[in-house]
């Protein structure tokens, strides 16, 4: 046994509330090293009698670990605990202060978690288990409303320019609903709608005013009712980070230096504000002048992007937040907006972007989810760039999925891409098998899928601002054959729950190998997915039980064989089987 | 290189604000596995221009582990890293999602500490650094004044029992404030003063009166200020995870069952509320009738127990709390707790009962310290039981320092025993010799040290309620020769900065060894510490620098040669040496 491997820590991924009643008990080893595990608990306060050996199961593997992982309801809400690792016929027992060959012989030194708290256990809306998402960029989605285009707007469909307009608006959107509908999914992320001076809306002039360019109030009251009406849900994009400079508050500042009363709203390191050699003298997003720093942590600014937090909750009924840079605001702030958007929609979705990791937010406290990125990087080294192997797909994301607590990954934010990324079918060389391989593996797995606006009818693209063209409207234009994938993807979906929650094992994740094959299960229900990431047909086997399976595209059906099925896939093919 | 050894995670102990401009990157490896170590830094957003390689150094180890550490001032508070390893000739990167012997082009997939914030930035009051405690239970302090004696009261210095009074009260802690000026003590913790039923008063009838067997509030008034006078600091105990079966509202629910107006200010599995089996039908400290628990999450009881809390800082002046059962209470409570608080002292002390290991409360928006039995289970190990030998007790040290943040460190309740414990000198089975080298340690280390009331004088006493029983004030019986070494223990702690908030390194630990030599170095100043854990004089031998040194207790000097210094310590002797 290798113990400088073996690694727990109370709190974090490693054990946590899942809901009122049960804990999670997680622990690492070197990858194949410990055969069995066993998880030693009880209440310190009638330890002989309530003690008990848990078996763990294998949760997930990365590159060089193993994720072992129990559940334990305590009688009383206490936990002591330590464990029991074996190695063939080794072995040994891990309490908080050493690793011990003699059973511990009573609970004073294992780990303890405490007490489960109902109000610390981490609960994020269930609904956002179920539902699939799809982001608009409103300046480019449809133009409604010609009377409220921007002066110089350009023709629809031009080449995006980072300081160009298309005249995008609300009105456009609900014009377009049915498609949306017809697609499937169940959410909506609006990046910012607040005035501003650019085409992104990312430099804030007025949190509580519609940008006049995308409509008023009124539009936006009208949008939100319909998509409520068609079952759709609608997150907001929150830019707390930073103001625009256009926003009074920084005008004021610019104005009056230090004599503003606005000054302590940002963050001025040398008056008068200026920009010298490319960097501005006070605080700013990057070192772009025209988003300078809020500073969070003053209690009127606070107050202030509290109430706008809530009003556009309580007023307009939007069913979330997304939190833009929200690593760069301090965490004091996002515990008190957790607390004011919570109590104004229990159920509203807390989804921050953090590209790196994010445990410090995600412990019930603050966020509910981050837009999930090292799951977008894994894809894209599996499927479009070939960096990753099978193997080194499977590990990354059981590193990923060993980070965080369950209830996090069950509401994952997994894009592709965003109006920050370059489009996927550009990323795949307008390889469309590959599009839709790694689509079907973000619709076939954990967390909430997000599509960006246009990718289901082929619109391309590169970096910023090639990433945000106007969304093609012309049938004929548009790639039908992709959107009736995106159609059935979410369909499947929907159909199957284990899909969405079920437990997730990978079944052929080979060296060098570009056959992928997992299973989720759910309620004893399970589903097989089957990945063909070659632009060659491949056939993949992996062991089944049952007769037959059918899959959920096409509805071939499979017969299995010495408990073994054998599906052949053509280049970047794909199966989702359930048993027939 | 082990590399399955090798950790780090953003946030925790693993980096942190340390103030308001500098980070600490710590990063952990197998132990004598790396020769060099170096971070790897910059501001993502002008990576290029900010990028540097700065060398960390070995802080501590433990039984298994070596854990590099190094400091970081980000040019505009923001720091993207990862780390450079070296072990001889061979060297690996290690980002967030690998490692790799490329190094990496850019910051995209290192760890990232995103900005820091001054809010969050962990901050204990800095005067804990410099203070010596002393723990009053006051029930058996001194009886200033029979006219509140409890009916039944016993005669100052019978047996202690779990139920019995023998009348402490507040003004005899008041008539011996000179035994503690003389003694150099800088701050008390009091255990509850409030009404209670017990003699230990954790069964809170009232949180905000004094129980009229210690006096009142003009009476504790009067004792704040003449500590203040004296430079003494006053903390109180909150018992906030239960009250007493006394406390009116809890009187209310026994009265009144589910009809009463606070029934959801506890707990209550089954009405009417009883004992079953030993097991009362509501949830309670232990299985302890007596203590019911408080639902902490209800608005109510929180704004209560939160006036209480600055109640007695605004009225009384109390510099800070320590909190009773401090685990089993919600975190979210605590956070408000934190934020009452400071806000009524910005100064005051959060100290929480925790006996396992900590890390979820201490990161800055909970508490500033915890009660640390860790440290106290090593030394025991050490000096009084023998399981732990040198290297056992430095590796023991070890994992405790590289647990927390060092601000955590700094400010550690580092107690050898406590109303919860048998006492010092007891466990040390009358060996006054073995019961100095400990008390020596823990006044040569970092941390807030803290004296159990009549430990300076020789009171003995095994488990509770034997450890609770009435100081000596018979100067005869007192064992004046305890005093005087406590008396210099504090002066030398007093004078020598490095003792209190030096670097900490182990010089000398063996295996199977009894010798212990290790220097805390600050600004340059560098004291060595060493002690003989054996019942025989031993030698022992540490490299230094300079001609030659002078032991602060008994002013003896000492030659180097060849860079050493030999030191012929008694059994059970220790030497605080600084450069003569």
């Amino acid at each position: 046994m290798l113990l400088e491997a073996v690694y727990h820590r109370p709190k974090l991924n490693w054990t946590y509330a899942y809901d009122n009643k049960t804990l999670h008990l997680r622990l690492r080893a070197k990858k194949n090293d410990l055969t069995e595990v066993y998880a030693f608990v009880g209440d310190k306060y009638m330890w002989d009698q309530s003690k008990e050996l848990i078996p763990m199961t294998l949760m997930i593997s990365d590159e060089m670990f193993d994720y072992w992982e129990c559940s334990y309801q305590p009688p009383l809400r206490r936990t002591r605990y330590g464990f029991l690792l074996k190695s063939g016929d080794k072995q040994i027992w891990m309490t908080e202060s050493e690793f011990t060959k003699e059973r511990p012989a009573g609970p004073e030194r294992l780990f303890e978690f405490p007490f489960i708290n109902p109000i610390d256990v981490f609960t994020p809306p269930a609904w956002v288990k179920d539902a699939i998402f799809y982001q608009i960029f409103p300046e480019r989605f449809a133009n409604g409303d010609p009377n409220n285009d921007p002066k110089g707007v350009l023709p629809w469909g031009g080449k995006p320019e980072r300081d160009n307009f298309f005249g995008g608006d609300l009105q456009g959107v609900i014009d377009h609903l049915d498609h949306l509908s017809e697609l499937g999914i169940t959410g909506i992320y609006f990046t910012p709608l607040f005035e501003a001076t650019t085409n992104h809306k990312y430099d804030t002039a007025d949190y509580m005013k519609i940008d006049p360019h995308f409509g008023d109030i009124a539009t936006i009251k009208k949008l939100v009712q319909a998509c409520h009406e068609r079952g759709i849900k609608v997150l907001f994009d929150a830019v707390f980070n930073h103001s625009g400079k256009t926003f009074a508050p920084f005008v004021d500042v610019m104005e009056k230096g230090e004599k503003s009363r606005y000054k302590d709203w940002f963050y001025v390191r040398e008056y008068p504000l200026q920009v010298k050699n490319g960097v501005p003298t006070y605080d700013t997003f990057a070192f772009e002048p025209l988003m300078p720093k809020l500073n969070t942590e003053n209690p009127e600014v606070k107050e202030y992007l509290l109430k706008v937090a809530e009003f556009w909750i309580k007023e307009i009924g939007i069913d979330g937040w997304r939190l833009d840079v929200a690593n760069e605001v301090d965490h004091a702030f996002w515990r008190d907006f957790r607390k004011t958007v919570k109590a104004a929609n229990p159920e509203a979705y807390i989804l921050g972007e953090i590209w790196h990791e994010s445990s410090g937010w995600l412990q019930g406290d603050q966020f509910d989810a981050v837009m999930n990125y090292p799951f977008t990087e894994a894809v894209l080294d599996f499927v479009v760039r070939g960096t990753l192997d099978a193997e080194g797909f499977a590990n990354a994301i059981g590193k990923q999925l060993s980070r965080y607590p369950l209830q996090a990954s069950e509401v994952a934010f997994n894009l592709l891409d965003s109006h920050d990324t370059p489009r996927l079918l550009t990323l795949c060389k307008d390889n469309k098998a590959q599009m839709k391989l790694a689509a079907l593996f973000q619709f076939t797995y954990s967390g909430t899928p997000c599509i960006y606006y246009g990718d289901e009818v082929g619109l391309d693209g590169g970096a910023d601002p090639d990433c945000r063209k106007c969304m093609e409207w012309d049938p004929k234009r548009q790639d039908r054959d992709l959107f009736a994938f995106y159609q059935k993807l979410i369909a499947v979906r929907k159909e199957l729950a284990p899909l969405r929650t079920g437990s997730l094992k990978f079944l052929l994740a080979e060296k060098e190998g570009s056959k992928l094959a997992y299973e989720r299960v759910l309620n004893g229900e399970k589903v097989l997915v089957l990945l063909n990431n070659y632009d060659a047909g491949q056939t993949i086997e992996v062991p089944a039980t049952g007769s037959s399976w059918r899959d959920a595209f096409g509805s071939q059906t499979y017969s299995t064989s010495d408990g073994k099925l054998a599906v052949k896939l053509p280049a970047y093919g794909y199966a989702v089987l359930t048993l027939a």
